[in-house]
């Protein structure tokens, strides 16, 4: 057994269901510390979560992730319990092997072994982790970050452990992600019976014209590294249930996952000037859950596109699909940000599992892209 | 007392909620039997029918009606008992006084006051009376029609006693009604994750533009005595509730109320033309309520106008505007159809209640009716 694929079993055994913990920060901390990282709990509220840095100059090259999970479904329908982790075939399973303690396993040997070799690096190395990545994402990252800002402590480039790699480790890095902004839009109309439409105002027929306007919308062309915007309504609903009444109000849930081509503000003033022009009667609650982020080419991406050609002999492909990771909190305070992981196909599902000499690749990867930023 | 009120009073006291008759038929019957009817109870499934007739000549004029009431809602919040027929300053309370014992007494009345000036008169004199017009309407006036249609019994004119009056009695009768046509349209997508819409394909956007073409088509003009035909949906719904998952399916209810200018069938392949048009997947459930009927200018409507103005001095307006009744049933067999009766302010609310001698203005207006037919 690797210390990578024992520090994941330590860790996979531990039932750190979103938010909790279950003692694995307290175990990164532990090997940190006898690697010369001096530890900061941060706990807000119910959260726990650590700043670990080894260093006091910069660059600053951070290693950010999550030790919480998401819950296992019915574990009775697993093929070995999701937290006893089991090698069959090669293959390593557990809740939590690829989203994401295979990578957390990865980092600190990583680091452990990097410190050895050059224990008077250039710059710094810090870990940012939480427990609440999974859940409502609001006493983790975002705090830790509100924290290091307040304190003008700047992260240069950043290295989140998220499962990025399609079908081999190292294929795909995610370098930026798409931002996500929702809405709650409430059309107005008057309710009535449907034999006397003229005494009512149908709200669902006042919306319609607008809805298949926002729905044909060309929002932008995306650029060289995101799709183009997409709108999508996610919900909608009317009506009491009973087939004579005309109803008083439409509600329609949809969300925009956009490029860095525009912003949040942009789309909230396309929209409401589609409604407008529509002449709704109307009222819109927006929730942004992040606006996008781009990490260019750059020391980060060069460093760790060269280290995976030589660990893997793969050409890493960058790319900005999929959903949301905490690198959105990351990267507005400047950093460059990168998601580099093992393969993904298995996340939140039952049976999660990764192979299982894709977590020692992975040390070597990370390694070899600190020898790049910081030997 | 007057034996109009007597009789609406007897009517009102039995608890007849729909589809309980409580012996209202019963008590109609005898008193039809001594003035010379032949009586035939109908009975079908749990529904309390009869058809009586006086006479076996033609032409037969038939007062149609139904003795079930709605519920009473909460009895506490009636001023007087809803099964107490109460007279305060002129005024009768009680369920179903309006709608529509009121009105059967009133035809009870005339027609014994007329068979006791006329015991020869021409034609013959009918009643078809239910108590499941004021529920499903499956075993009461359609299940009679059909009885009669199989013996080739024609009624050629029809006296529905519904509640046709605004503001005094006579001031309207109605001289058909629209047409009632129903449909459930589900259109079909695929569901998928918002984060990946080129996996999906998402209903509401495929839908929005055909319902929007939905809403805005022009369907007919209407008539003389009909309004334009209505669009109008009143349920819509799509999604799972959560925010990033892109529904699978789109479903919506909605109703046309239709002037005779148009058909159920013509109504229906322009509904499919729209939205093959579009190029949507769906599938379409049809209910059709009721085809419109027109009782145009001739011997019933101008012995009902003519009655009216003597009894009453109004010029009655013709309307076609309104909910649908039981007339819808017995209008296709050719007969001429028309609802007069009292004012149907307070139908199906509380303190149900007419201006008491209106039921007495009623009887008169029904008796120089079947003078004019009949005498």
């Amino acid at each position: 057994m690797t210390p990578t694929l024992q520090l994941a079993f330590d860790l996979i055994a531990r039932r750190s269901v979103t938010p909790d913990d279950d003692g694995c920060q307290a175990l990164m901390m532990e090997r940190l510390a006898a690697a010369g990282f001096n530890n900061e709990e941060l706990r807000f509220e119910e959260v726990e979560n650590f700043w670990s840095r080894r260093g006091t100059e910069g660059p600053l090259v951070c290693f950010a992730g999550h030790t919480d999970v998401v819950p296992t479904g019915p574990e009775g329908r697993w093929s070995y319990p999701p937290f006893t982790p089991t090698i069959v075939d090669g293959l390593l399973y557990g809740r939590g092997a690829a989203d994401m303690k295979g990578s957390l396993a990865a980092m600190v040997v990583a680091c452990e072994n990097f410190v050895r070799k050059h224990p008077n690096h250039k710059g710094s190395i810090a870990f940012l982790i939480t427990s609440d990545e999974e859940g409502p994402a609001k006493n983790g990252t975002v705090k830790v970050v509100e924290t290091l800002e307040a304190r003008n402590e700047k992260i240069d480039m950043c290295i989140v452990g998220e499962p990025s790699s399609t079908n081999a480790v190292g294929d795909v890095v995610k370098n930026g992600r798409r931002g996500s902004l929702g809405a709650v839009l409430h059309v107005h109309g008057i309710q009535g019976h449907v034999a006397y439409p003229h005494l009512a105002k149908n709200p669902v027929h006042i919306a319609a014209p607008a809805l298949a306007e926002l729905a044909a919308e060309h929002w932008d062309e995306g650029n060289e590294f995101f799709p183009a915007t997409s709108f999508q309504i996610s919900n909608i609903n009317a009506g009491t249930g009973a087939t004579n009444v005309i109803p008083g109000e439409l509600e329609v849930v949809f969300n925009f996952r956009f490029s860095t081509e525009l912003t949040a503000d942009i789309l909230k003033e396309r929209t409401h000037a589609i409604l407008d022009k529509h002449g709704l009667s109307y009222d819109i609650d927006w929730n942004l859950s992040g606006e996008p982020f781009l990490t260019a080419r750059g020391p980060l991406v060069e460093a760790s596109v060269q280290a995976i050609k030589e660990v893997t002999g793969r050409d890493t492909e960058l790319s900005t699909a999929g959903g949301t990771s905490d690198g959105r909190f990351i990267a507005p305070t400047g950093a460059q940000v990168l998601e580099l992981g093992p393969c993904n196909a298995t996340i939140h599902k039952l049976d999660e599992h990764i192979v299982a000499e894709d977590l020692d690749t992975l040390t070597v990867i990370y390694e070899r892209i600190l020898e790049l930023l910081l030997a």
